[in-house]
């Protein structure tokens, strides 16, 4: 078997996430997995580096897959970009390793979350940030975001799971930048529980309300309770930015 | 009578276009004006520096209205986009000069035209871009750019008007930036022909394509032929970026 890995970029709007599930084809997963499928004449299965939510975007998703014949590389990527819908666009592929996952071997990930912060609402960023009326203040964020980095128990960062998994996780970093209204909030960490992003998001969005003090952090780990975290911030401002491997 | 200058934002997609015409309430003119009647209770009719086509965006369009009463702008702008559609957005006012007019006292525009000429299209671009598969040469349309600047007879950039009106306008300056696949071309100029910009576009395209010689931009305005340049490129990769005023 050949194993190829591919970096899918995806405008989340229209789809009900990354992953195949009961009867919906309207994943970003079964559109892939139906072209590679008529492409090679194949039952094809793609393996992303971790499912991403409905109305979530993706900048530089991975994943990978297996066929039983070597392929011409450039010519497939053509190939799969024509059939696939112009939401979806396949942008490299190369052939790894037969043990490479772009799950299991993934190292780093970033997210990247997108507030429209700007005082009328910019009309080209309405699909692609989580528009707040209200003025942030972004200092007070970025001091809440300082005690977001490290190794933690990020419990009250996730929504529950039926699994009894582990919730530590480090975050390599966090930066806050601000431009003409638009704040963008980069996420970087080993690995992202479920709803992680949009919870840390939500929390130092009331931190930047004033809702939430930023010394408040710590207290949110030590207390282990999804309740004391702020709200989950919606799927339209997130983008799955890159995924990095050793 | 006070003279409000207001600078409006808009994404063209669903309208047609900026002016008020015939029957149709569809567009940006039409919505603007109806707020601004409906927050004053006089008949408000608003004066744009120039129409933009059906599917043209603005970044920066500017009008002008005239109301008997001084308002107050800051209560006024937050009511003004609160009752406007949110792909039109009023982004600044100010009370001018009771001669101001957007039109007649305008001494340059600013219009950009963006080319996706990435490998397989970008997913965020769509709506906001032209999609050219076909790699084009840069370096030939940035020779051919710098013939469009100066003073000339557009008559062969530009459809046809029933008005037997000058063609002759000054272009400022063209310039051409590569990003990730996208080309941005800035055009500055003391004014625009009907479908100028776009008509120097496609020229620009063609010249990218090989289809034109970057010196036959010359004998193209000598020829003061419609027929010798090249396509209108589409309204939805143009937008109206900023007007200057003395």
């Amino acid at each position: 078997m050949y194993n190829y890995k591919i970096i899918i970029q995806y405008e989340g709007t229209k789809y009900n996430g990354w992953q195949k599930q009961g009867n919906t084809e309207n994943t970003i997963q079964v559109k892939i997995e139906d072209v590679l499928s008529k492409l090679s004449g194949e039952k094809v299965e793609v393996s992303a580096s971790g499912r991403t939510d409905s109305g979530v975007h993706a900048l530089g998703q991975v994943a990978n897959f297996k066929l039983s014949e070597k392929i011409n590389i450039d010519e497939y990527l053509v190939e799969i970009n024509k059939y696939l819908p112009k939401d979806i666009r396949v942008i490299s592929m190369e052939e790894v390793n037969e043990r490479f996952h772009s799950r299991l071997n993934a190292k780093s990930k970033t997210y990247l979350y997108r507030i429209d912060n700007s005082k009328f609402g910019h009309v080209f960023e309405r699909k692609y940030s989580l528009r707040i009326e209200k003025k942030l203040n972004v200092d007070l964020m970025r001091k809440a975001a300082k005690q977001l980095i490290g190794m933690h128990d990020f419990k009250s960062f996730c929504t529950k799971s039926k699994m009894n998994k582990s919730t530590i996780r480090n975050i390599f970093g966090v930066e806050i930048v601000e431009n003409s209204g638009i704040i963008e909030i980069r996420y970087t960490g080993d690995g992202f529980l479920y709803n992680m992003s949009r919870i840390m998001t939500g929390t130092l969005i009331e931190v930047g309300l004033k809702n939430i003090e930023p010394e408040k952090i710590s207290e949110i780990f030590e207390l282990k309770d999804r309740e004391k975290a702020g709200f989950t911030a919606p799927s339209e401002g997130l983008f799955l930015v890159k995924v990095e491997y050793e």
